[in-house]
């Protein structure tokens, strides 16, 4: 049973998002790679998270194709497959519906650094990857997502190791991390971050950025070579 | 028992309204038709939630009259057959009053299409039909309830096989499906997006509709000739 | 034994409050009325919902003097006494700091009826009663409280048996019924229609009250003489 | 077991945060000090509330120097540690990110008295500390962040003895009490209060606080000479 660990972790992450408030239904799928052997398991396309079981997950090489499972993976499945591929330091991926965050990615708009919850786990604002081209719409849909998430990163100059969450443009949100559990972490970080920042421009709708000396102290708190929070 | 099959699963969809989240108190009411008996089963009027059981399920024909059961139906029996005998394809009818699509509902505004969330259920803006004039209201009003729904989709050129969800103006919304079940998705798949919808203008007052590639996109691997989505 | 009824009546409405989601923890009492014996029996003050037991409920005449108990009734006993005093027909008092009738207390704003869900429960704009003097502020507050409610409802000329809600004016809401089972039911109704009517204004800046028609069509099937919903 | 009660304590209130909704994660904490021993049991830094013990609360000096305890302490300590050693009637002390006073803080923003809900507890607006110089910052950050809050509640007038909460500027609330439980409970209070102003003003955007008069009345019969609200 090579693949048991990434089944278990994969379905122990994707059991979490109706624990977290992130999913109504079937509207999100994590899943949890293992680099040693070039694969991930995902969640299957459409089934109940009540149903799951960690021998339902499946197993995907990194180029999309199913190496093991008789269910159909998550319709986003290229999208992982593109992300894992190129993104050699990842260990999971989360995509959702959250309420906040997709209502985020309809506007188009990047999510302001507005206070320390944010500054907590990321310094830039989190961005939104505009909308596909029609062409790339038109073809290989969830393949080119990947890209444009990709590209996104690019463009705006940041790296995927410290920016583990984006928003694509009219859609919703991905997430990613070191493990599956990670990365759902980051999903609902990213909830509570697009619930605070919608919040606080409704209640000064013309509010200000931190500052940069405080976004680097929280971040580098927590992330930094001096970093003191937690037991680590 | 020939209406067994119905009064159960009447039940258990009329049981899923309050842990959806969608209904307080008694504040909504859900069908579910027998086509080749022309009846269906209808949650009885103003009964608690938990005090229902499948039995209590009073059974209706396409006419609107009680066939079956001691208990009255629920006051929207009338739009419920009127739907029932007009739209051949539909199985289960669900009436709301959930908080986000009843407040769109109360500006008389379709709901626009912002997202993929949106576009994974139907590509239109989701129709509020107009209140209905004097004379039908002070008439009968639940059984013009139905006619309005009708006429609302008609002249906006929509079909009921795609579109399974219409706000009612100042009322609020009514949804259906080949099954109750089904029904019941939808009422929470449009309070969701609903909610999407409202936030969305909120964080950005100018947003702009989904563009036609997307919406298709996304429908169509959902609902088209080569769906990819789900295990069937 | 004399007071078991009402004891057992004002705990079991009491203890609905929480599970309702309309108090956060000791803000809000309701109280169950005796009208042969001229008393009622009310929360004790301060004591938090998972202490109260129907003994612990303090019985007060409708002067507001305590009858029996060992505890302090609720600050509020005497705007409950003073209701009950000059209305005849309620048997059962609420209040509470729900949050979105609270919200609109502090805005001093009626909450306009925009939908059915309003009008299925009056046919009026939800009263909101102007802040009291200063000299009554100062004085005999809490029985003053009583006075301003009943003066606001006169002066919009409604009548307590059907408005049976109102909001007092950078306070919070009361509500009524003839008992208190049907008072809870009212602040639930006044905290969902609250909400709904903000959402309503948010989406739509310029909605319109509903029509006369549809006020009074759904307010008569569930009142009026011919009133077809529920079971009675 | 000398530090037994206070750890029992700090326990007991931090795990009153997740059950009042207080926290995502472990993005909160709450101390409980013994001023006899001059130490306060506070939560140990980045451990999920789940798997907390009292044991596992950390025994620190009023220096902010750790006394007893394996983990390291809350990297917030050394705010708890100054507000203690210089506010002495204190025994509690509560950080948490929620989710409408930490938008509130995103804004810089006091939270306007808009009605008796924040009137039972303080008569001030609700401060918002500004954010810090930038060399305070990148110095003895959590230090300094105990002066700032005591800086701002002293340049605007107020007593820490009446004004138990404070919002730190784009950062997020620490509140204050007697004991660990009414820290806690001040938490809550905050939240809701902000909630309902942020309500408040999205309704009516024009309103005025509560005037004078009312805000004595609900103050004092809660903490004046005559308080009457409660069983004490």
């Amino acid at each position: 049973m090579p693949y048991q660990d990434i089944q278990q972790a994969a379905y122990e992450a994707n059991m979490q998002l109706p624990k977290l408030g992130l999913v109504l239904f079937t509207f999100g799928n994590v899943s949890a790679a293992d680099r040693q052997q070039g694969v991930f398991a995902i969640k299957p396309s459409g089934v109940p998270y009540d149903e799951l079981t960690p021998e339902k997950m499946v197993i995907v090489d990194f180029e999309g194709k199913t190496v093991q499972g008789n269910l159909r993976p998550s319709s986003d499945t290229l999208t992982h497959a593109v992300l894992y591929k190129h993104w050699e330091n990842i260990g999971g991926i989360v995509h959702t519906h959250s309420t906040y965050a997709t209502a985020w990615s309809q506007t188009l708009r990047d999510i302001p650094v507005y206070g320390t919850t944010h500054a907590d786990h990321l310094t830039a604002d989190i961005p939104c990857a505009p909308p596909m081209d029609d062409a790339m719409i038109k073809g290989n849909y969830e393949y080119e997502t990947g890209f444009q998430i990709m590209n996104a990163l690019r463009d705006k100059g940041l790296r995927y190791e410290e920016v583990e969450m984006i928003l694509v443009g009219n859609h919703a949100p991905f997430t990613w991390g070191k493990t599956a559990s990670k990365a759902v972490y980051n999903s609902a970080v990213l909830e509570a971050v697009a619930q605070m920042a919608y919040l606080t421009e409704q209640i000064y709708s013309d509010c200000s950025r931190l500052k940069a000396s405080l976004i680097q102290k929280h971040y580098q708190r927590k992330h930094g070579d001096g970093a003191y929070y937690g037991q680590d």
